[in-house]
Order: structure tokens, then sequence, then C-alpha cells
């Protein structure tokens, strides 16, 4: 398949952003992660005054093959129900959408049942019901891995039709860390080091769900180089979309909020694709999943927010919104030195 | 002077809270800080149904006697200032408290100069026009320290009027990480653990800062079991307002966000006067300061940000209140399991 350009952030601002947010009524620095942030929107949407009015996030809904090899304290069925709870509104990631004024969109990306429901925030973007349980054979075949891209891209096409400014992805589907540990470890990152529990389970399932991981490597092989065979071998539907709609977010210049581990190796693989894609990534949070820390390492992104979370549903990255707004916001409307009639310090 | 008398949150509620929060359609635990932090918002407020409505912010300003000794990179007048830039609303508290829906009331607890200006959010709570140089003599008197408190107090008494449903302290004023300093090892905290940067100075200014810090406390002897007697000796007319105001807060069953280093500095010593003002505070971030860890460590707080932050003002706490007010939502808004229809894991 054919994947879109994607270019670098053009830096010959980069000074001049730098000037400006050091101009500001504050000792220079002193803001931290929130001027590191204002640098990097201002240099994906290539201006002194960056702006963020409408927000949204995917939360992307499918279910896993491995899920049988009982990975999960949960049963699978409760993909499904979640779905039903983001439509209702009662789930974290409503809370915290409405919270921060971000629109949810859910995405049907391969749950096992059909969901029977109309809803303005529902999309059906389903390339199967359920991946098959890539310790007996490959999870999905090359084309469905191809599907899954393209769908994502699809929506990240239509958020950009829609004028969305920043772009949030989540997920949820039993058996998903499982998953997302297995790209992790096909896309070259240490298994010691991602492996993790996901949701709580007990030592003797952590250890049925790292042999399982590391039995269905050896067995599938997927291509370290080649993201949609790691993808089609021990993917999953939602990593699959996720990676597409990544790449094409930032092809077309949107910057996009990780969430946790699962999105984060969505990540792994869209960089793998065009390595310019870290250019507009920003890191929401830091799971409490251990493997997370190594893959935002591996991309060399900073986590925004350090709450102990681990659930998912792009609820780190919603959070997360509320610092990158106020961080463009103190870009826009702080007072310079000068305007303010302030003395600069020795350090100026 | 008599203080207010502080009681602890009422924990009979305890279980009934935590239970409540496990009932919510979340892997138990998953949303980790948050959950930590609306238990205790849901137990200061003594309900299974915890509101945020009025946020405000109160940022004192006043000058510092030790400044003289050139310990900061910046010039006396900058505090007058930057009140100015509060009011006139280009200062990064101002755009924060905008983001978050805060009020901002700025306090001049002691600027060197009076500050001639009619404002509805200024308030003069004047204790003096800048302490005196703590290197050659007390700060403050005894009776300016109790001032101090009582100033502070009375502004809790006010928002507790005005129905405030948190409180964040915030403070500016040339020098004041040195009289934060002071405070903190007066406190009986190590010097050489709080010894730090404030505002970025060189090697040769933190080295003075330091033999200042160490030579006053040598020549004051301030009394480590009278937080009164620590206020008057090495304190600032902002530090003494801001412990009497965490103090009457606490009485009142008002939660207070902390800040930085000076805020929590007051903290030590509202904690001093009476242990159970712990129940009521929250840490809104970690600081770049190096010693904030350590005042933070030493009362028990978890910082709810970490964004490298060194600004003050208030800014760190008005940030936070962004996830505290999604902690009690979470609370508020989100299904249950039984609600939503959602099957329990194994771990429930």
């Amino acid at each position: 398949m054919k994947f879109p350009e994607v270019k670098p952030v053009n830096r010959s601002n980069e000074a001049g952003i730098g000037k400006k947010i050091d101009s500001l009524t504050k000792p220079i620095g002193s803001l931290g992660m929130l001027e590191r942030i204002a640098k990097q929107i201002a240099l994906v949407q290539n201006t002194l005054t960056p702006a963020i009015n409408k927000k949204r996030v995917y939360v992307f809904a499918s279910d896993h093959g491995i899920a049988l090899e009982g990975v999960s304290a949960y049963p699978q069925e409760v993909t499904a129900q979640m779905v039903l709870n983001f439509l209702k509104g009662g789930a974290a990631i409503n809370v915290f959408s409405r919270h921060t004024g971000t629109e949810v969109f859910v995405i049907d990306a391969g749950v096992k049942s059909d969901i029977d429901v109309k809803h303005r925030n529902f999309l059906v973007r389903k390339v199967g019901n359920s991946t098959k349980n890539f310790l007996k054979e490959p999870a999905m075949t090359r084309m469905e891995a191809e599907n899954c891209i393209q769908k994502g891209m699809d929506l990240a096409a239509e958020a950009f039709n829609d004028r969305v400014d920043i772009l949030i992805a989540g997920d949820m589907g039993i058996g998903n860390t499982t998953v997302a540990t297995a790209v992790a470890a096909a896309a070259g990152i240490d298994l010691e080091k991602v492996i993790d529990i996901g949701t709580v389970i007990d030592d003797q399932t952590l250890a049925r769900k790292k042999e399982t991981v590391r039995k269905a490597l050896e067995l599938r092989k997927p291509d370290p180089n080649d993201p949609v065979d790691i993808l089609a071998k021990v993917g999953g539907f939602c990593l699959g979309e996720m990676t597409g709609l990544i790449l094409k977010a930032a092809s077309l210049g949107i910057p996009v909020v990780l969430d946790g581990f699962p999105v984060t190796s969505a990540a792994l693989l869209a960089c793998r694709i065009n390595p310019n894609v870290r250019d507009y990534l920003l890191g929401g949070h830091l799971s409490f999943v251990k493997g997370h820390g190594e893959q935002l390492k591996h991309l060399n992104i900073e986590p925004i927010l350090r709450l102990d979370m681990r659930l998912g549903e792009g609820t780190g990255g919603v959070l997360a919104v509320s610092m990158i707004e106020a961080a463009v916001k103190m870009m826009n409307e702080m007072a310079s030195f000068d305007s303010a009639g302030v003395s600069r310090g020795s350090e100026a």
C-alpha cells in the first residue's frame, strides 16, 4: 500500500518561537514543560500564534482472538458492553472529554459482536469480528492489516475536513495490552521491558501472558522492518486503525496526543513507516503500565501527566489536553516584559 | 494569639467512598491519582457526591528585605510591576486561571511601594512596606507576624462567605525563595536539601544565597517549635498571610491546593500549628525547585502535576485544579458496572 508523505515540521521558525516565549513576563524557562509543548504546537502549526479550538478523541474498540488464552482479568463481552457505555456517556473518557471540551467518537474497529446502535458519535469501521488468536495463526491477513491502516487514515482525513485542531487516540478491547506488548516487542523493544499487567492480573496470569507473547513471536516471526507484517501477524484492528490515524494526521499537520500503552505501540508502527511522524506526537501521560515508559523513551517523547493511570480509552490523552491548551494560551495571552513594563532580570 | 480549631476529616465515610469509586466502570484503581484526589475531596466535603463549583486563587505579593543581599536575578521593583501585570490580566496566573475558570485575587501583603490602583480583584492587606533584612535584624516583629496570620485567616473567612469550594494559594515577590528556604530550614528541614535556585541564578549567587540563609538562622535563632517566631525572625509577609489562609481554610473545611516552594513553607508552618491541617491540603505540582520535593515528602503530600515549572504565582496550583475537577466529576458522572450492565472482572 502507498503511505502518505509526512514532512518534518518547518524549523526555520524555531528561534522566533523561542524568542517570543522568552519575552513573556516570567523567568526564562520557568514554565518548563508547558514551554516545550507551546513550542511544539507552534512548530506543527507553523505560527507564532498557535490555536487549539476543536479537540476530538477517537476511541477505537475491537476484540482480540488472543483474549481466549486467558490473558485478561475481564471476559471478552466487556468490549461490546463498554462501547454501549461510551455511547451513553457513562465511561471515564466521556466524563473527561466533557470536562475538557473534547468531542468523542467511538469506532467499532472489530468488536466480536455486531453492535446495532445508531448514534451520531458511533462509527462502524469494522475490519472483522475480532482478530484471530495469534498464538495459533496470524491475527489477520495482510489485506486486513492494510484495510485497518486505510480506515484509520480516512478518520484523520475526516477530522481534517471538520477542522479539528488536535486529535487524541484511545482504545478499548479485552486483551489489548497483550496485543500491544507483542507489537512493541516485534518492533524491537525488549519483551522483558514491556511485559506488564494491563488491568490487574495475578502473577500466574502475567506469566501466561508473557509466555503467550514470547511463543507467538517465535511462531509468527513478524518482520521487524515491515509494520504491516507486524500488524497482520500479532496486531489488532484497533492498533492498525490507530496507526493509520496517527500517520495521516501527521501528514495533514494535525498534532496527535497519545494515551497509553496500546496507542503508543501504534505510534511505534507509524514512526517506523515514517520517522517524521514523531514531530506531530505529544505524550498525554505516563501510564502505570511499566512498558509504556520504555515505549516513550524509544520515541523520545516526554509524557505530560504522571497520574498512575492505566485505564486506556484515551483518558490520559484527553486530560493532557487541558495542559496543552494552557501552553497555547500562555503563548497568546501573556504580556511581554516590554508590553507590561516589567524590568528584566540579569538572566535575560 | 488564639488559633482556630482544625478537625481531622471524618473518616467514618472512607470505606463507603472507596466502595463507590470501585463500583465505577473501570478496572479497580486504574485511575490512580485521580481516585486518591476524589477520595480526599469527598472526605473533606464529607459526602459521596463532592462538588467543586467556585475556585479562587489568592496571589500574595510582598517584598523582602533580604533581597538587598543580592539573592535574586531580578531587581526588587519587579514585585510591584508584576502586581500591575496581574491586575491587567497579562501574567501566567491570569492566563491559567481564565483557562480553568478560577477567580484571581491579588493581595498586597507588603509590597515596598504603595500601589495606588483600584481594582475589584486587588486587596490591600498590607502588614508593612517590605520586611526587614533578616541577616541584620528580625524580618518583622512578633506582632506583625501575628497580624500576617490574622489577615490570611480573614481572607479564608471571606472565601467561605463567598461559597468558594477550593482555594489555591500563590505568591510573588523578589527574594521569596530565599525566605521560604530559611523558613523550611528553621522548621526542621535540612538546609542542604532545600537550598536551590528559585529563578535562574548563577553558582556564585546560589552560594551567597545559601551562606545568607545559614548565617541568618545562626544569628536570628528562630524557635523551631514556635511558627510565629520563625515567621517573625526569618519569614515574609506573604508567607505569614498564606499560613493564616491555609490554617483557617482547613478549619472551615475548604481544601487548599498548594503551589510551589514558598507556599509549601507556609503549609509547613500551618501544619506545625495544627497537624490536622494536612487533611485539607493537595499538592498542586512538584516544582523544579529541588527543595520543594523535600517539603512535600515532609508533609507526605503527593504532587498532582510534574511539569518542571518554577514560576510561582499559584500557577502550578491553578493548573492542577483541572485534574481535581476531573477527579470529582469521575465520582459523580461515571456509570457503575451495575447501572451500565458491564460484566465485572475477576479482580472485582
